[in-house]
């Protein structure tokens, strides 16, 4: 039963703390403006990475010690390994997990068996949820790993793979909406091209949008109200990734009237591949009233691919809470660990620090941009900067009642406008004080 | 008058020519698929790189003999200016140009002389379009360079920037309707942000909106019926730059009702800096609809920022000239020389083997892109490998009419699906083969 | 026997040849300069990627259908697989192969057995050897897939993984020997780091050296004359690799005298993940007199990671021959392809179109290299940009009999100096002109 | 007199300070590990970028306020700016700083001339050094600004322009001299190519060395004992710099015999633009008893160029102080701030915020790196992790008495070895702990 037998529950014990298995400043029932730790982060556990990922990367097999698993497409390794999850998830006090239907139950090379051990793995997961009161933060399909999908599943060239792929959409939404889902995920794992001398981009962009809107017909159909999310990602699987980054993503709901329907989960690691910093990108969501969900993790910028690193860098964390608190906080959303340990860190222990790690350091980061918003230095910067956009001119413009002519005549008028700093070094300066 | 005095007009001569001063391949007059390659190319010259650029860079001064300048701010020099550009257009047989208002009269510092030096640069180049045939494919105002816009113009956070910004489009856009411009183009110069510290991503782009829906108005208003253009840019000189691609642009444009107003002007360099291909992004614009002009040059990958180098690349010329193929050809756009000479090679004689080098490459561009087009198996193979969305399965989920129900029973009934290569080493073959 | 049954011998047929099963520039026998094309080339063909590549990604499973191979890890598949190798080398018509030790035998987890899986691998490929007329390029051990090696063999922090390469490279350098292997290669796969904070770099750096000097040791003792190379590579797979490029491997090979036995083995998209061009790295290698060979190949500079594509870009081929003419040719090395087809070419026919098309790409680019040569422009206009170098002043300094007080001397009694153009862009005309 | 009246002398006020113009951190007489904080540090300020940097950029002209330039190029104006860093250097309590001959002087197009006005301000300098008690870290001369160097100095194609190159270090060695300058520095500005067509790499290395020998000749001659160093950078200003990384300057110091007369000078954002790790850069220097200072900056991973912030960031601040109390702290070197406002700080004010913001974030850096250290358990898991190099297997090894024979027997004799975790995650957490 106990699968990790040297691990204790791990507990609060504070910035003091040597004990390299307790949180040092995640203290979950904290009250943070008013709100507690726990339903501020919202933690979610990533079911690929803490019991599927076996450290493999393309140069090297598996080195992940995993003394539970038999390696076996088994329903019951399947469920053995849910057993091991839920231990973890009590363990390391983490509320939530997402998951991929082929991370639960093994993909049999056949529909309707797969099908059936989904089904089989849900039902156990459901006990499980029981017993312990954890919850499911999304689901998701993977139409990415099989070799059915190497040319893409909702993009594919082939109708008949792509007609695979909506069922077996249907059969995840089934399993999340079971399991209590608060969302469902579309990461477009293969969902791009690798030369456009064999692709039709319009076509396939044609038959994603299709999909979507089965997928939002039939959540309508089976009274599923989680919330739906694309999790943008440039590159990486395929060089071309449709959708790159939050605006690709935004551009592509509103070409093909889906963005009352679906919401944003942006990673870190994602972002940095666009080249965008990962406020950018939560920012560009918000401005659309997008931002639903947070992949936590985080890249190394030196590294042209997705390193999924646990989160670490507390000028990371800082930033991705300040955006979370100015929205008001999570609703269905929350931050999911889709992080891994480093190939080197092996052991089952590895998994508890690693967590652990990123836990507290989104714990400072609550802590450090709540302090920047009671401080409110650098908020008063910020207003100031926009004033003479609250003088009549301003107002007039942003009323859309402006024209050139009115404003050329204005501009005669008046003497060459003097800018003030842009002071972003004082604000760095404040930053670190505030760290 | 004869600024130029070695270089003679630059006439075509063939592939065997060892004539550094002769076209290789670019013959105005000969026929590609019906049309003469001047009426494919529709070549403009950037007149900011040919006349105005001194090839100075970060580390060091300008390099660029230019004995017909004086490096004054007078209205005089500027006409001089004009003279000699033209004598450069009628020399290397290019049929448009491109302007910034700053580039053709100077900055003074003072919004009334500054219009009023622009308005009698304008007479004076619309004498020597009237002499030469010459026409203007598209004019732009400056908004990056003085410091007053350090901060952006359209996304200043000063509003009386700002409104400096509006008067001075207006005063650009008056200066393209007089000279007859079949474009006008919008380049974020400076629309983006420094650090999110200081910025209110929404409030700005709200305002940026404002001004483009001024400008719809203003055109309205005034009879302009050229095209309106946005050029997409990542990074730089921003760091964060609002239009970084052409989804950007696009998600931009559509969010707040501009994409019946404007197209794209596609830059190869801008888009290899914002991770993409040339044609990505060219497809992209295309798919909307929304492909406009093009900014013809190459960048270094291995470098981080725009090279602006004249485009030598025959991959390159040859994607884009088969997207331009694919697409009917360029209405009011064209192929816009945004390029400049290495600051190694700042003899004037280097302006004429850099324009003559890159349209010989995109004449090469052309003649290959019409081969592959009459050659047929690259569209062949790119037709066939969908030839599963044109049965009924394929049919009915195109035309909106299946669900997830229904093709969960048609994947139920079938056995799984094989998948064919994608062939991508076969089709470079073939494209290596006609180049 | 015939694993490819519907593969002829690839035949040289000429550039109208619409036949993609022919060589359309590769002809094996045509002289240029004064040498065989075959003998220029030296093609080599890579066991790993052909044979036991499977196509996998870090987010998917294998798609090679490779029927002749049953997965298991008996020594009969082993045998199999060469056989299938052996056909493929003939149809192809590449005289050259190179292996790990672990692509040709099975790594059993145990150093004996292993060792003697290889050794009766090598007897069988011997065999294969002697009647197809087939040579074997270089050799290596594999040293970076087991988890034994996560953390680096020559610089594992644990001496007995260290030991256990060094055994391992022991084996796989008797098994280079007794296969006539003309070269042995090392390759850093984990000799690196994930993160300083747990490696002492000086130490691991003292451990390399003191195995390649155990190397030279062991080759002098069983008499091994062949050629020692280090593969540049950096970023992957450890995040910091030592061998990152020439300089690096240079001044590693330097510093602990063993310049005098190794050459570098360099490969174009090692040399653009690690910033530079793959003609700089050879040319830095060149000036060492250390090029040895090369893995040919190419990069998706878009792309941040080893996507090991096979070299299609003329530039690239002609750019790689042009140094390689330079250099009088190759001795022991030659143009391995370390390439794979793309995940989505699952097919065994892609093999071949994927070699035919690389294998015809370095057969222009070698006819463009010689063009280069012949016709004389370039090089003369090289020549005489350093044409005062040639003069007093300049065989002074070079000569290391100047001093600064005598040029300043000179320089206070001489007019400014005027630098001529660096040409590049008409130097690139130049270039183009001959492709 | 007082250029900046408004900005008292800077001081320490401790870390509940909110006064922006106060030290939070640096207190330069505190002491840790038994040395002041100003010892430690060694703080130089760079003359280029607080008196001669007007923050323009390649898309937009000066934004710096400078009231006390006349922007013109006599003496008087440089005497008069060289009086305003003096008061700055005292308000700001930095002890050095660092120059290049054109910051401080005017380049006159004339080298007579140019050298005696040089002279002259030298002698101005010298005075404010003596009546301030500053001191200049290192000299170093501008050979990559001016046209003539436009195609390098040290690496130029025209003799003449090599000449005059080593005619201006020799005067700017005399003015480093005459100022008890503890180093003189070599960045490679334009030592490097733009295309390989035109360039000789060896030649051109060649004469790079052969103009380090005449220095450290004339060093010699002089008596002058000061430190040299020479400064890597990739990619800027020359696409392809030849010192582009530690690892290429250390070779090319190994191949010409002046490693033991060069050190290091290494600056952070150099180093990532290089693709390293500034702490990568500062260990494979001090593996060669190689490195002499730093540039003090930081980049943005996210742009591909040198933006040369100022550090602000306390992961990179604390990584580099631990290199330095690892190496037993500077001997002649120190920090330099090599690093400018953002164009958008253009009041005289953000000089003092953006030095300020980097002197704390250097003294917490060292107050978390004297922490580590105290703290121990990072130094005793690295230590720990290589503990079988220190038994007789690990012993005989290093003392280079192995052979390949010899371990094939041990490990032919051992059972598989079993490799403990790297622990990174753990040691990033410890890392947080202490920061
Ligand atoms: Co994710
Ligand atoms: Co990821
Ligand atoms: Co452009
Ligand atoms: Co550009
Ligand atoms: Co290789
Ligand atoms: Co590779
Ligand atoms: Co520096
Ligand atoms: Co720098």
């Amino acid at each position: 039963m106990a699968h990790f037998p040297e691990i204790p529950k791990i507990a609060y014990e504070g910035p003091k703390s040597k004990n390299p298995l307790a949180f040092k400043h995640y203290n979950p029932d904290e009250l943070i403006e008013g709100k507690s730790m726990r339903d501020h982060m919202r933690f979610g556990a990533a079911y690929w990475h803490v019991m599927r990922n076996s450290l493999s990367d393309p140069f090297g097999g598996g080195t992940a010690v995993m003394p539970w698993d038999d390696y076996s497409d088994s329903v019951d390794n399947a469920k053995k390994r849910a057993d091991v999850f839920f231990e973890f998830l009590e363990k390391i006090d983490i509320d939530y997990y997402c998951f991929h239907d082929r991370d639960i139950a093994p993909e049999l090379n056949d529909f309707n068996k797969s099908t059936e051990a989904l089904n089989a793995v849900v039902d156990h997961l459901g006990g499980l949820q029981k017993a312990t009161g954890k919850k499911l933060l999304w689901g998701t399909a993977c139409l990415f790993s099989h070799p059915r999908y190497s040319q893409g599943a909702g993009t594919s060239p082939d109708a008949r793979v792509f007609a695979y792929g909506c069922a077996q959409v249907k059969a995840a939404m089934d399993a999340t909406h079971k399991l209590g889902g608060e969302g469902y995920t579309f990461w477009g794992g293969r969902e791009g091209y690798a030369t456009l001398l064999n692709t039709d981009m319009k076509r396939e962009l044609d038959h994603l949008a299709a999909l979507m809107h089965m997928a939002v017909d039939y959540a309508k159909k089976i009274g599923y109200t989680g919330q739906f999310y694309i999790e943008p990602k440039p590159r990486e699987p395929s060089t071309h990734q449709y959708d790159s980054d939050s605006a690709a993503c935004l551009n592509f709901l509103r070409e093909y009237g889906l963005l009352d329907h679906f919401k944003l989960n942006i990673e870190t690691n994602h972002a940095t591949l666009a080249g965008h910093t990962m406020e950018h990108e939560l920012t560009v969501a918000m401005a659309a009233n997008a931002l639903g969900s947070i992949d936590a993790n985080q890249g190394d910028t030196l590294l042209g691919w997705d390193t999924d690193q646990f989160p670490s860098d507390l000028y990371g964390t800082s930033k991705v809470m300040l955006k979370v608190l100015e929205m008001g906080g999570f609703t269905t959303g929350g931050l999911n660990f889709d992080a891994k340990r480093r190939r080197e860190s092996h052991e089952p222990i590895d998994l508890f620090y690693a967590h652990i790690g990123g836990m507290d350091a989104f714990a400072r980061g609550l802590k450090v941009a709540a302090a920047v918003r009671a401080d409110g230095r650098i908020g008063d910067m910020l207003k100031k900067r926009y004033a003479t956009w609250d003088t009549d001119l301003g107002a007039k413009i942003e009323a859309g009642k402006a024209s050139f002519d009115e404003l050329t005549e204005w501009v005669k008028s008046q003497p060459e406008p003097v800018l003030a700093s842009g002071r972003q070094e004082l604000l760095e300066n404040i930053l670190n004080e505030l760290l």
